[in-house]
């Protein structure tokens, strides 16, 4: 007998015929003598539904009103899936994300959870119930209703995980656990059996939407192991997410592929050549964080051959206005540079260990693309990942390239 | 410069272009300088769908989890409510049930309002905002989420009236106030432009839907003025419903038609002639109230000439089968009664002061309908009403009949 979570995405209570199959897989662990918590996403598209209709009453919706209005739909999930599991017989309860003390910073859309004060949910589970908690919501410590921000469930169920120091986290969702590359974009993808969480993390920074990067960084931070599986084949064991000792060692476990972006290159003169004038570019910087802008592949490059200075990073293709806006305003700090963007990219992640210990490896990637005569825009190396930037048409065959280089398809590739 | 309570129904709210129309409508009323607070229903058939939902889950949802499910419907419509508020140029601030200090006592479904804590509510006034308020929903005193039961919006509105000593009420619904008949049945009807609280209660609990019978009740109590008004068309005054003393002294104020009721009558044969058994006739009321089972128009007859006892009354007609159930049940302690129902009634509700004060308008009623050769199958006067229930099909007629016989449309009517 141990302590579970069990988080079910949106596709996983889609419809009431789903919120069943769900409830039925609580059970099935209670049945087994688990203690069991589950956290409940929105179903399917209610929030996309929500949003809209918020934009459809004025352009610019009130934060703290947006949540309000985007924490009934994990509300109503809550209410469903606690009858359909006590319609099973089996005792449960539903808990609000404030009623589950899941405690966030006073920051509405996108609050980090500060604490969990889990002590409702444990009398629950001590009264043999099962509990069922909304994710992606809490309470600030001035006590207003909010919201984690998109894929914010999967957090709340680690870090309840956490609290109530379960065994495990059970990510449910729509894929039956992680794999080395995207099965829809290459049919010989493999599933890993287990992963690092420094691993998965880059995965799903790099645009692997199994999970939410920001939980995967909670996971490592609080230990808590993670498997990844499907609500449709619940005895497929799925991918564990472990920490890096326990986990094998491979040399890359994936590649992850994301066509969301789209590259900036600032051009600028500068007076001083072969050292870069720094205060544009910070803020820029300070700016693209306050509007929580996430860039990626940040390269800054002074040239010494011609007195100029390169800056080149990514963004999110909806970020783009915004981003040319900023710019714009700082066009003076900047140098006035030439700006020069690209969205008809795609960004290739490949992750593994192996890209550390062994720098040959970087260099077999870019021979891959190179013998392919794929061009590359831009590569960006970091402890357990190198991201390139290569034409969104050819993304695939990269994709696909660098999978057979590596064999990762192969069984003797730690499945 | 006065405070106002406004609310607004589901069909006020039923898409964002309504929302928008009735922030507007808070909105002039706070540019006039009074303080606005707001209570709003749930979109449209918000509340009904969620219970089909819970129906396709479970034929037996637990109550605390559909009132989970429930309050989400207003949840939504005060988010949206306030963001077209200050898409308007004018703070607002939105409050759940819970969150405006509604307290009920703790029961599921039916909750009644025992207190209103409506500090937060002041201060978001004193701010100068426009305060909007779920309807519909408290928190019990042991922290639960509870609802009112339908209607429980304008129970809401009248309470926080009442609380934050609101110089009115105001009920904004479909129609532009309370008619001496349903319009749609009879076009001669005419608006009043002001009622009692006691004749409006008779009204509403004869089936007049214009407002919920215990919001009617409450107003009596705290003696708040309300006024049932039209989102559709704001400038028209409605009306007013107020204490007997300001209401004009009609003596017939209003015809009520309700559709919905079935009739029972259950004739038993007593060993004793001429004193009813009351054993079988308790059990059976106390375990109506228990399943909240609405009866009205309840007749116990016991009969000297052969030794038997009647007892007649109304219920809603979805709950016969439980009554049915229930009377199979206490078979024995009623004496193994004869049961004959009836469906496909009408009952004709005439509400007045002029019934008291003038016994001779009962035998008018009785005049007119027999002179129609319209039959009667049950009367029962109260106070200031008398019910009959005449067949279904004859329902139009006889509201028209007994409006025409009392000048209703008639302008020495008190309009």
């Amino acid at each position: 007998m141990a302590r579970l979570v069990q988080k079910f995405g949106g596709t996983s209570v889609a419809d009431v015929q789903r919120i069943r199959k769900a409830a039925e897989i609580a059970v099935a662990a209670a049945a087994e003598g688990h203690e069991v918590t589950t956290v409940v996403s929105a179903m399917g598209h209610t929030t996309d539904h929500l949003i809209s209709l918020a934009e459809q009453v004025t352009a610019d919706p009130n934060p703290r009103e947006l949540d309000m209005l985007l924490m009934t739909g994990e509300q109503q999930s809550i209410a469903l899936m606690t009858m359909a599991i006590q319609s099973l017989g089996v005792p449960a309860r539903s808990f609000t994300g404030p009623q589950a003390g899941i405690i966030t910073e006073h920051r509405h859309g996108y609050a980090s959870i500060k604490e969990v004060r889990a002590h409702p949910v444990e009398a629950s589970l001590k009264r043999g119930e099962i509990a069922v908690v909304a994710g992606f919501q809490g309470l600030s410590d001035n006590n207003e209703f909010t919201t984690l921000g998109r894929g914010g469930s999967d957090t709340t169920a680690v870090a309840l995980a956490s609290a109530l120091e379960a065994e495990r986290c059970d990510i449910y969702t729509d894929v039956n656990g992680v794999y080395t590359a995207d099965p829809r974009l290459l049919s010989e993808a493999r599933k890993l059996a287990a992963i690092s969480y420094e691993e998965m993390l880059e995965l799903a920074a790099g645009g692997a939407q199994v999970m939410n990067a920001r939980s995967v960084e909670l996971a490592m931070d609080t230990q808590v192991p993670v498997r990844v599986r499907s609500t449709f084949e619940p005895h497929d064991d799925g991918t564990l997410i472990t920490n890096f000792m326990s986990a094998p060692n491979y040399t890359i476990c994936g590649i992850a592929c994301d066509m969301s972006h789209a590259s900036l290159i600032l051009t600028s003169p500068v007076i001083e050549a072969s050292r870069a004038s720094l205060e544009g570019v910070s803020g820029l910087f300070t700016r693209l964080k306050e509007l929580r802008i996430q860039t990626d592949m940040v390269m800054l490059l002074a040239r010494e051959d011609e007195p100029s200075q390169e800056l080149a990073f990514t963004v999110e293709r909806r970020a783009l206005p915004r981003v040319q806006a900023i710019i714009q305003a700082l066009d003076s700090e900047l140098g006035h540079p030439k700006l020069s963007i690209d969205t008809d990219i795609a960004r290739i992640s490949v992750v593994g260990r192996g890209l550390t210990a062994r720098p040959v490896v970087v260099a077999d990637i870019f021979e891959v693309l190179f013998n392919a005569s794929i061009s590359v825009q831009m590569v960006a190396t970091g402890d357990i990942k190198v991201s390139a930037l290569v034409p969104a048409k050819h993304a695939r065959d990269a994709v696909k390239l660098i999978h057979n280089r590596f064999d990762l398809s192969g069984a003797n590739c730690g499945s």
